[in-house]
């Protein structure tokens, strides 16, 4: 299906799409690109990758699919080399959790010629980072959000669905806009807010968090992801993650009014909603 | 150890309590007491239990040890007929999980004399309820909270502390005011949030919740808790809840202040500081 494909950043991502797609013999050839030699042989040593290189343009020469796998305020920085030495043709997608910024750096460079370049999210991941936890099945089940815009070409985003499915993933399409709403209120926002709760228990009572029970260790665990990535997935979005701060605010305030007014009647009746919601998700 | 042991209560905590004082040979007798027959009949038809019966007075009248295992409001109202029917020096401890109001109202009772109770909050539980989730293993390596006082009978407090560690938990003790406020920030609250996240995504894009990764599952897992008894547990605790509630949004407005002024440096810093305080998480 795909004959040379170049992976832009190895690490829990690229390197889960390196191994998956030579598992599944995806592509005849896989080019790992990045900025340190040493973090790339391992995936080259263990046979996932066919060559490894840190010089970006020679790396996407011969490439006909391109995966742009490096933290999202990175990504942006890529797209103009990337389409710069990749042949006419070659379709481009990417891996970033924010997606306004990216696809709009894309329609900017390609300005007036149909783009084959297709933001994709991955909704798979971790709290760890790097080659050494990427799995052959990290996308297998997983959902993989694309975001095409009217500047889209149409083969590409079928190329780029495709792609996807192959490595065992769910693909939906939404627009750019409300891919980057939508994680910010199921994403964003619960990283944030578990952050919040570990500090704010420090606050209160500092050998609180010695108790913690899995009730607690459960809603924190993801506040314990990498700080890099996390500023700059917050700073990319971050007008639509204050919307949600907003909305998340209100409810909080809502629940907080009926319980201390006393009011249980009310207090279990906003629980009984949120519990029949919560249960919705599969 | 103990002769006979009335559980008042036969749900998830009374259940896993008498299967595993059976699996342990703790008691020689194992009495069930709750309002309604059908209910405590499973635990004696698998051979948990040797009696059970909806009258309280008659469950605790041969009793040396008596666990009050019924949500946290009704624990209040059973100290008195408890205190009237179970003979002189018998040893009773409770499972709610808020603690001030079932301590104060126990010493109210006992007013004068040396108090044979002792509160326990075990920090063990499941989102689930009801005697056909109790678990022989629920109390192993769970920690469970004793908040003695002045009052306290130094033989009930190691009795008590005994009890749960024959149950395989670890015993720590609080004064029950510290309880409270340790159980808000670490407990209450963050079941709080999670039904406030639910809510918030719902009211920021309705769509949302399909998308939900793993991230947000786990962070909002807890708001599919039992609506009557949160409501029971937020409106018992509900001063130290609101101080938690105060610190947790201080906490995630410096958050947000910091990520809408676009200050990358100090987004970073606050995440890896508090990603350290969450991996000190055992």
């Amino acid at each position: 299906m795909i004959r040379e494909l170049a992976i832009v950043g190895v690490g829990l991502l690229g390197g889960s799409v390196a191994k998956a797609a030579r598992a599944g013999r995806l592509a005849r050839r896989l080019v790992g690109i990045g900025r340190d030699a040493g973090r790339l042989r391992p995936a080259l040593e263990d046979g996932t990758l066919d060559a490894i290189t840190t010089d970006l343009a020679e790396g996407v020469r011969a490439a006909d699919f391109v995966l742009l796998a490096a933290p999202v305020l990175a990504i942006e920085g890529l797209l103009e080399p990337v389409f710069g030495a990749a042949p006419a043709g070659t379709v481009v997608t990417d891996v970033g959790s924010t997606k306004r910024n990216i696809v709009r750096a894309a329609e900017r460079l390609g300005a007036g010629r149909p783009l084959a370049f297709v933001g994709s999210h991955p909704l798979a991941g971790s709290e760890q980072s790097g080659y050494r936890v990427a799995r052959v099945d990290l996308f297998r089940g997983a959902t993989v959000v694309v975001t095409p815009t009217e500047a889209t070409e149409l083969a590409a985003l079928k190329r780029t669905t495709e792609f996807w499915e192959a490595l065992g993933a769910r693909v939906t399409s939404l627009d750019p806009e409300t891919h980057d709403r939508t994680v910010a209120a199921i994403s964003h926002l619960p990283h944030l807010v578990a952050c919040a709760l570990v500090d704010g228990a420090c606050r209160v009572e500092p050998a609180a968090l010695e108790l913690a029970a899995r009730g607690f260790r459960d809603t924190t665990r993801i506040a314990a992801g990498d700080p890099d990535m996390w500023t700059e997935i917050f700073l990319a979005n971050r007008d639509a993650l204050s919307a949600s701060v907003e909305a998340f605010r209100e409810a909080l305030a809502d629940l907080q009014r009926v319980i201390v007014a006393g009011a249980p009647d009310e207090v279990r009746a906003a629980l009984a909603r949120i519990k029949a919601t919560r249960e919705g998700l599969r």
